[in-house]
């Protein structure tokens, strides 16, 4: 077996190295463009920010590695630059001196990534206005950060809100520019209200719905000049864009493969291309999406990897099978944590997909235990069988441990019901009697048995005030005082079952606290005294999210 | 309805919030026979070590809360004293005045926990010898702690190694004293090492394999004297005993209700006693093991919370089902954290389960990015279906998420082939792209294809030296230096394709490394060139867990 691999990083190193435990005897060639293979690409803006010290801590693996454990013939500045399909060759350049030569395959791996995109607008040439992929643009970026005094960044995705954190770490002024009025689109606009607010709170200059529309160089003082669409200015000494990434599919698309529909190379469940000798990995394939049944692009370090390893199992012989992805993503913001796994509401409502959707904001464990963190949780399910579609996660510690167990619970296709029963660890520095997670179960159960009917407040406000239920704050007056959804009237819980003369019974109430707690017990009164009514899910804390205090670009 | 609920705590005040949630127009009547309701039970240890100051913290609800927002008749200091179930009727006892009466009932919750066990051993009546129950018994603790020099702690099980934590905390010297070979037994010994090694390194004098025979009181000096089995004597200023709790059977006995072996509360999925009109919740009851089907008790908080629900979900009609139990503890000691879930390996054991087990050690996020800290899992899973059985991880931070997403796993009956594929959140602070979680589904489902022969070290070792295999080391020759498993010799694992004529091809081979890895590709190798050789399982790290240098009460 001759196996020839072109991308040396994340897909491609993955799948030489499980090629070589399955088969001693394989030639195994390793191509990659750049310097560097099996890099840690996803370190490399906490390089940029000092956090990482030493750069030789990001080669997880180097060349000499590769070819002494696993015996690859690991050949770095080597670019592949054609595919002949009918002879099974590739033609293929090294970049040190130049020289082309041809190399037949039994097999093929295609795992050449995604690369940054760059939009075609005046300026975006300029050599200060850099992209980060690799090791050299990294090191690139590191050196024009030490002259930097001001930095800006295009694109609020996962990425810029890494090189964000870690600009603002080594004392750099940041711009932000985001094209959209939210942070992190893959989120829902309102779990990124904290992000937003945090990015504020640190001196983050953040242009939200605004986008580069040139960027020129000041002759005077040798910065640059970033002319924005709504008519700002900004003066910088570098430009970082980070707006997404595009497959890398040249190779694939003159070799006659098929792409999907979103540009990536269409690949089956073992990852083969439309050509069963020529398989493709990573960044540069599509998926499927394991809720939905979408195909989409979902350029992360995991899913590389595994498809790699299961390229490398099919190729010889193995039924292994990709089961897809499902969008399951993190990203850390100094003491902040924002993760995803599933749908999105607007993934669902884009595609029509029916949906329930409930917010709790629990504590990350006991709170009588000291050092509790708060976070938001969001999680989607089918309105029919209760089966989870999808959460979001944004707050302090344990974020990551809740979307884990919900991204299990998704692969597992799981109930809300199922949650009501999860058993998991408790002591009070780790969780509590009744986790998050079981929390979520209660919520959404209820709701789906009829229990706890809910209403999500931008419905409510939305509603024209004649028809609009009574909002009923169930709080503490000094609660109300503080701070209320429009035209809500106050009667705390406690008082309820007294004051029940005080309501109109034949209007319809919408009952709310902080979170969503005390306005449930309130329904469950209510409803019980014959009173039609509905709690606002998440209560006020996600009203605040929606329609954040002193942050108002979110608001409609 | 008129529902009577025994014991205010986790369990019983559990039920009553759900049941006045589902029925605004029952009578709710808990009755508690301490000064408090709602506690926090898992604080206490950490108010004994001033790491919770505020004691009014561990008052989750107040009685009088509990009144006013559930409308509950809450009657604290309160004792049921026995049930007359032809009359539905319990004769109840207020002990603030001794006065008897009785009380009718519709339907029965029984949640009255279990009772520290004391063994009849003379001495162990003395007044400095305490248990922690309820928050008397933690001021009654506190107020010793404060006057005392020293403090054995008898049981090294979850509340005892809290309470070690949290005396020495307060700079008071500790004599730990556990009647097995491991601290907290619920875990295989082997994952116990970690914790036996940092009480020693913390100053804890830990008398494994012994007990206390008597505790006398030293007249000269008012300290009591302990003397151990093993012919040792302590004086200390008090003794702290938490060798077990029994499930406060009494009242159900005595109204001949059924209980199962283990002397708990005998109930259906339902909750439901041997008489329909009575509920049993908690501590006091048994539940049946998930994994294996086996009744047992579990007295945990988790348990205790959902069961509650369930029971008044069920008399008011609902068709609830409490799905058992899977055994998912955790406690932290210090720095380090120990947690479970499902089947330990003794206990496969002891029920003739047959399992694989796998160890790992991998860090708790990537190793570039600071501040990774290690753990070790192991997992044990069915040899035939791969179907998880159970998992344990000790380390530091990151554990209690692998073990809640083990868990869950276990709730979903996955398999080892379904961790393979697990897609959970990566950034360098909370993962790595092949989490843990991946890796653990890689080394068993490795197993079960054979591609990945694994021998357990203990077994290997105990093999006669005239038939074991020849113990290879593929580590680098200073890692072998530094201390290697007996009669082991020693070729790096990159040196390996080189040197296979120095290896005898009929004898069999086991190759070990640190952590397993390289073993494994020391494995692969050596088996497609012929050799008949096995991996030895978590490789040196998972050595020093059986057999700690230095350490020797696990040691066979
Ligand atoms: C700054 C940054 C941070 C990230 N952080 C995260 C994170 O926290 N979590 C996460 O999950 N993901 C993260 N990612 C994404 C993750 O790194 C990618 O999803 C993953 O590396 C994709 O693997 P791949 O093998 O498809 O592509 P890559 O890892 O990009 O490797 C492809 C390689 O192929 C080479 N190549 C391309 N064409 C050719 C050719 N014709 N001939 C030879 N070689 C070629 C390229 O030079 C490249 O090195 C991050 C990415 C970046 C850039
Ligand atoms: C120090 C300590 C630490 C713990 N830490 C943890 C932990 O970290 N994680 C975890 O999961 N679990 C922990 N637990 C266990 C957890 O607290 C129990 O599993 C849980 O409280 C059991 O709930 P329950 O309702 O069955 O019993 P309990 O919470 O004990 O409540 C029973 C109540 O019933 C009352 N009662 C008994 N008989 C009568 C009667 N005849 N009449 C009236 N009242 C009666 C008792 O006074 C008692 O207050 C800990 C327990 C202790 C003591
Ligand atoms: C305090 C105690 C009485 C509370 O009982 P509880 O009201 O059933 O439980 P919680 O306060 O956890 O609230 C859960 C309820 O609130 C609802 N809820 C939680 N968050 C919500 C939100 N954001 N929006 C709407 N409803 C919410 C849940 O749906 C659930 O109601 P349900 O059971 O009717 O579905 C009981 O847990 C207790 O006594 N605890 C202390 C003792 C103890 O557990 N000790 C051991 C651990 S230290
Ligand atoms: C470094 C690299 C080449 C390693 O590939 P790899 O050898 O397949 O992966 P790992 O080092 O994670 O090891 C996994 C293998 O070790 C085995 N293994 C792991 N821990 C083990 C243990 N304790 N005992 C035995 N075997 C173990 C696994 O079973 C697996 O082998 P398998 O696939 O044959 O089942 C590749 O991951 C890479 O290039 N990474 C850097 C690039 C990257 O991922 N970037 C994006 C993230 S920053």
């Amino acid at each position: 077996m001759k196996l020839v691999i072109v991308g040396g990083v994340a897909g491609g190193a993955s799948a030489a190295a499980r090629a070589r435990r399955l088969d001693e005897s394989a030639e195994i060639i390793l191509l990659e463009r750049g310097p560097d293979v099996s890099f840690a690409n996803c370190g490399m803006p906490y390089y940029i920010g000092q956090q990482i010290v030493d750069r030789k801590r990001l080669l997880v693996v180097t060349p000499e590695r590769l070819r002494e454990r696993l015996n690859l013939d690991v050949r770095p500045q080597t670019e592949a630059i054609a595919i002949d399909r009918a002879k099974k060759q590739l033609r293929v350049r090294n970049l040190a001196n130049d020289e082309e030569y041809d190399l037949t395959y039994d097999k093929l791996i295609l795992a050449p990534g995604a690369s940054p995109f760059r939009p075609a607008v005046p300026g975006f040439d300029l050599l200060r206005v850099m992209t980060l992929r690799n090791l050299s643009d990294m090191d690139r970026i590191a050196a024009a950060s030490s002259a930097a005094k001001h930095v800006v960044v295009m694109g609020a995705g996962f990425i810029g809100l890494e090189m964000i954190e870690n600009l603002v770490h080594r004392g750099i002024s940041c711009t932000l520019v985001q094209n959209q009025s939210q942070v992190l689109s893959p989120l829902d606009a309102e779990m990124t209200t904290p992000l937003a607010e945090e990015l504020v709170k640190r001196g983050v200059d953040l242009a939200l719905s605004d986008s580069a529309t040139s960027i020129e160089t000041v002759e005077s003082t040798g910065r640059m000049r970033v002319q924005l669409q709504s008519g700002r200015e900004v003066e910088t000494d570098l430009v970082v864009v980070g707006i997404g990434v595009r497959p890398e599919n040249q190779l694939a698309i003159a070799a006659g493969l098929a792409l999907g529909d979103r540009g990536g190379i269409a690949v089956n469940e073992a990852m083969q291309t439309s050509d069963p000798d020529i398989y493709a990995v990573g960044d540069v394939v599509e998926t499927r999406d394991v809720v939905s049944g979408v195909k989409q692009l979902m350029p992360l370090a995991g899913p590389a990897n595994r498809q790699g390893r299961i390229a490398a199992d099919h190729l010889f012989g193995r039924p292994a099978k990709f089961r897809g992805t499902q969008a399951t993503a993190i990203v850390g913001l100094w003491k902040l944590t924002a993760a995803m796994t599933g749908l999105s509401e607007k993934v669902c409502r884009l595609r029509n997909i029916p949906f329930c959707a409930v917010y709790i904001h629990p504590a990350h464990h006991a709170t009588y235990y000291p050092g509790a963190e708060p976070m938001s949780l969001k999680v989607l399910f089918d309105p029919t069988s209760g089966r989870i579609l999808g959460a979001q996660g944004v707050g302090g510690a344990g974020v990551d441990k809740r979307i884990d167990i919900l991204s299990i619970a998704i692969q597992s296709k799981m109930t809300v019901f199922d949650l009501e029963e999860a058993e998991l660890c408790y002591a009070p520095q780790f969780g509590s009697a009744k986790d998050p997670i079981n929390m979520v179960g209660f919520v959404a159960a209820g709701m789906l048995r009829g229990d706890h009917p809910q209403i999500d407040v931008r419905e409510l406000l939305a509603m024209d005030p004649s028809v609009r239920p009574l909002v009923l704050d169930v709080r503490t007056s000094e609660e109300f005082a503080a701070g209320h959804l429009p035209g809500a009237i106050s009667i705390s819980v406690d008082q309820l079952r007294g004051r029940l003369s005080e309501l109109d019974p034949t209007r319809k109430i919408a009952a709310y606290c902080q979170v969503g707690q005390r306005g449930y017990f309130a329904t469950r009164i209510l409803l019980q005294h014959g009173f039609d009514v509905v709690n606002v899910s998440g209560g006020y804390k996600t009203y605040l999210l929606h329609f954040p205090a002193g942050y108002s670009a979110n608001a409609s």
